[in-house]
């Protein structure tokens, strides 16, 4: 996706071979209008399957993931890291290992905001590890319910998680896909929606 | 705020005095048509004010804070709970006491992502005791920055917070205002958008 990759190109620090900082526009500043693009992206590329809820994980994939509801015009579900106060029914829960922060949290659904009949769009910000995508596949799997598509806004496709989820044969769609990095330098594998744009704009000039 | 009141009234469970469960469409559940209607009535009220950045809390804030960014098109910055392990550069802290959960939390801000010069606009999704948005008062105030207004979705009126902040003399704006609660009983201080919009049905019908 052009604009996100050009945000990345501008905006995004390579802070060492593993970790991107990406807080001026994605996590801890967000820029609102590349957010509604990004949704818009996601339900474009999934309109055709039926999706029933969007599901992300708090806090970070929250943003992206609401974009992608409205567009879609379809609740969003977002998994809780901590067990809510209110969450008096009954819930289920997976522990996920987050291997940024080194520790263990415990991925909380409600048992009622999934049915056997959904059928999920799961959005999120990043995917390195895959453990938190995982967490939100075992939980919806416990429900019997259906994973239509993953989203991702931004992989990192050098380490494991992409390829997990290519194994189980997830359908997985990633808008910005980083070869490698090194400090202050990325890497991306494919720019497609850029050389799109370029033929496109130098075909109609 | 009409069509809030009304999901409050409809969807919203009352479990005693203090706790109000609204995660069917507020905080675990979302549901994205009404998030974008709150963000256009805070936009709409806060419109004139020159506002450069809305500022919220992780993670139940996000949505309805987005929406109101979107709308104003301006950046929305999101206060962490936690440190993240990307916040490399310098930053602002201050304990925030959550009377729900019993603890106490760092609420933490890149001095990136203010200057002297911003006109922030406060959303939140709860008003109770008020200590979160003193948080982020606090955090404002020691940037130097200004307080152009807050603008909450459910406000207890009943507890403490909106009390502190016009004692303090801040511009709020509430949408869904609750007199006192009991058990699965909401009695909601003024519907003024309910009366208008009666009224305005009436006299054109």
């Amino acid at each position: 996706m052009k604009d996100l990759i050009n945000k990345i190109k501008t905006d995004g620090i390579a802070l060492n071979e593993d970790v991107l900082k990406v807080d001026s526009f994605l996590n801890h500043q967000i820029d609102p209008v590349l957010m509604k693009n990004i949704g818009d992206e996601f339900a474009k590329h999934f309109k055709d399957l039926n999706i029933t809820k969007v599901f992300t994980i708090e806090s970070s994939g929250i943003a992206p993931a609401l974009m992608t509801s409205l567009k879609l015009n379809i609740p969003l579900v977002v998994l809780k890291k901590q067990l809510p106060n209110t969450l008096i029914d009954g819930y289920y829960s997976v522990p996920v290992k987050s291997f940024t922060k080194n520790s263990i949290y415990n991925l909380t659904l409600s048992k009622k905001y999934i049915s056997k009949d959904d059928n999920i769009l799961i959005i999120d910000d990043f995917l390195a590890y895959g453990e938190a995508t995982l967490g939100v596949i075992n939980i919806i799997k416990e429900a019997h319910a259906n994973i239509a598509g993953i989203g991702i806004v931004i992989e990192k496709s050098f380490q494991p998680g992409r390829k997990k989820l290519d194994s189980l044969g997830y359908n997985v769609y990633s808008l910005a896909r980083i070869a490698s990095m090194s400090k202050n330098k990325i890497n991306f594998i494919k720019e497609e929606w850029f050389y799109k744009s370029f033929f496109f704009y130098s075909f109609h000039t």
